[in-house]
């Protein structure tokens, strides 16, 4: 081989560009870590003509994926288009091509990881994905490499930065879902259709990737059950407060042995949690091993920088295995894994409820709770004119249980209403 | 080669008889992971009468430790005795006998380690000590894989966990250092004599190896200003909660492109900032880079099984490497960078001093931080009986001339005496 490795880059957004001045800017530390210099050989562009500021000469740049892809000039290929198609396509063409392959598309793996970690076996290449999942954040490598000898039994993260803008946002300024929703979009923290993030499909996506890997389980994104944050309310979020709590999305991934669970729902977390810290736009990820105990990884988890920095630390990993003729770390097997259903998962409750203010109505509403074995562990009343306000927070209990307990309690007569129902997190182990 | 790797390990306290657990209790996952089971053949023990109930023929342990070196039947040499010698002598014998070494021992690695790597380069074999710093937590990797084509400008860490309890402690309960100390030292949090964590020195041998993997540098625990954290008092922490900081001892290792400066000192950090959240024995590196912007890595920096846990990792990479025919990444050419010497250092600073209260105090004071460009960025008083107590936050200000700010001050005739002076992090960048 040459003496150093020409990289083809596919998409030419935020994070291609910055892969592009990251190579040029930092050339002397990846040649000092990889051990040669990479250059970027082609970049595969949507539209030719717009100026771009990049220092590449223009021959680089084409309209056509597949020419990088079969370009004998390049030896590694980076996908930064996004989407299943034709990613999925040149992705596949690359590796049966002997062309590693660095991709930072959550969406693409989290569906289609096994085709692509089986064709990459298959072809004695590399395909490296750490910044599909928190941006910048390292997670996949110490997932894969520094916990290898480790049990991992459950893993928590915020993993999409929208939704915790807009969570924080509530949480600081009291404000309601659309106006923290509206000022995020203002300010470029949101889209302008949101439903990927605020309905936790990004979360879910992701989810699917860190269960995959910290469980070497077989898990899709349409595996993972999902809530999002639409239905979280001024009135939640102040009352999480009063009782010790914030309010996050979280994307929690659990080990039972015979089977694991994958969800994404916005759960309360108590103040001294790690994750009840991580505030705006920033990504943290939460694991429990069976050695290691706790670990928070934290950082920037999108971004054309931050991302562009993961992608880069796999093109230096890839660059040092292919000039040293080897294939790094295999995924494994994969292997496909029960999935428990939500309704048997058990959390910590809280649960907030409007009833009428008179003797009695606290004995049924806990009737109905102990014949479902709900067990409350703390309750607090706020008179609210004749009416009364009731805060539970149960024990853990069966998702199943909690809700056949809810729905009795909303038939109750002195109940009017029972209003937000959220899961507890990081409390109850 | 043979169909498993075969570890000898010297040392059996906390950490190495975890390790002796973990590689049994674990052996499906990592012989998954490194593609061949590992196998412990030898243990080099202090007291070979101890009975270790461990998972363990007698017939592997010795109370030679060379002997484990030196046996044919040992692929692998994983080191957990700590200290300087007879670590280093044997480290070198196993590298020199073309074994991988795995090693804990932050101590050797600080102020050795040029010497190790070497001779590992030298041999042609991995020398790996992700465990010598931050325990459990993944730092070492990240820092030369993940973030191997960003460029590092600045690590804070709170990588001392004694110290981290005792602050903790300090700031809950309101207590003073010696009871706080007196606490710990009952709950096994700290030594009998905890000179070592309580004045900075261990953390100080791990921000070294912090400074010699971020920066490619060669720097050594002497190299390190080292200030601890006996003379911080119950007001100075009931100070900062006031204006809204929390007091920490900090490991921090800063790029300034011509120099580098590393140092151990207290300091207030923002309540917010990350770092802030941080605690108990828990510890925390904050890394900031160029691309990746920053990034936080949190868990348990001490303790026999993440400790252990961390060395399994390096094993299993080692073992895999080993299998391959291949020597895993160099650690690099470590070049000697000039370090700037702290008085050239610039920080915030918090200042307290008690004033008699009358006209022209203000004034005077700070006039003397003028002349000195020493700017001030807020002010309290609080009157105490015909005195007052100020509060001064200043902005950057070279150490040498904050010092020479406050010994003019400490000579005015109205200024009773200069408390306490703290440097201020994570505000001003």
């Amino acid at each position: 081989m040459d003496e150093r490795v020409r990289v083809g880059i596919l998409g030419c957004g935020h994070v291609g560009s910055a892969l592009v001045r990251l190579i040029h800017d930092h050339a002397d530390v990846i040649e000092a870590r990889a051990g040669v210099p990479l250059e970027v050989a082609r970049v595969a562009v949507n539209d030719l003509a717009k100026d771009r500021d990049l220092p590449l000469p223009s021959r680089c740049f084409t309209d056509d994926p597949a020419a990088v892809v079969d370009d004998p000039d390049v030896d590694i290929v980076v996908e930064v288009i996004g989407g299943i198609e034709p990613a999925r396509r040149l992705i596949i063409d690359a590796l049966m091509g002997g062309k590693p392959v660095v991709t930072a598309n959550k969406e693409l793996v989290a569906t289609h990881g096994r085709e692509l970690f089986e064709t990459a076996e298959g072809a004695g290449v590399d395909i490296l994905f750490e910044a599909s999942v928190g941006g910048g954040i390292p997670l996949i490598r110490p997932l894969r490499e520094s916990l290898a000898g480790d049990r991992i039994r459950r893993v928590m993260g915020i993993v999409n930065g929208t939704t915790n803008y807009i969570l924080t946002g509530m949480t600081d300024l009291g404000s309601s879902f659309a106006d923290a929703l509206a000022e995020a979009q203002r300010l470029g923290f949101a889209e302008s259709d949101p439903t990927a993030d605020v309905e936790g499909f990004d979360a879910a996506a992701k989810a699917a990737i860190i269960a995959s890997i910290a469980f070497g389980a077989r898990v899709v994104a349409s595996d993972v059950y999902r809530e999002g944050i639409t239905g979280i309310t001024a009135d939640d979020i102040a009352s999480a407060r009063d009782l010790g709590y914030v309010v996050k999305l979280l994307a929690i991934a659990e080990d039972y042995d015979s089977e694991i669970a994958v969800r994404v729902h916005p759960a309360m977390v108590p103040e001294h949690h790690p994750l009840a810290s991580v505030r705006d736009a920033f990504n943290a990820v939460f694991i429990e091993g069976d050695a290691v105990g706790e670990l928070m990884l934290y950082g920037r988890g999108a971004g054309g920088m931050p991302t562009a920095s993961a992608v880069l630390g796999d093109l230096v990993d890839a660059a040092k295995n292919l000039v040293e003729g080897r294939k790094g770390a295999t995924i494994g097997a994969m292997a496909p894994r029960p999935i428990r259903p939500i309704e048997q998962v058990e959390s910590q409750f809280y649960l907030q409820m409007e009833v009428a203010d008179r003797p009695g109505v606290l004995h049924a509403i806990t009737g109905e709770f102990g014949d479902r074995e709900v067990s409350v562990r703390s309750m607090r009343q706020r008179g609210i004119g004749d009416d009364a306000r009731l805060i539970f927070v149960t024990h853990k209990a069966r998702e199943a249980d909690l809700r056949g307990a809810a729905d009795a309690v909303s038939e109750l007569e002195p109940v009017h209403r029972v209003g937000s129902v959220l899961r507890v997190i990081g409390e109850e182990e």
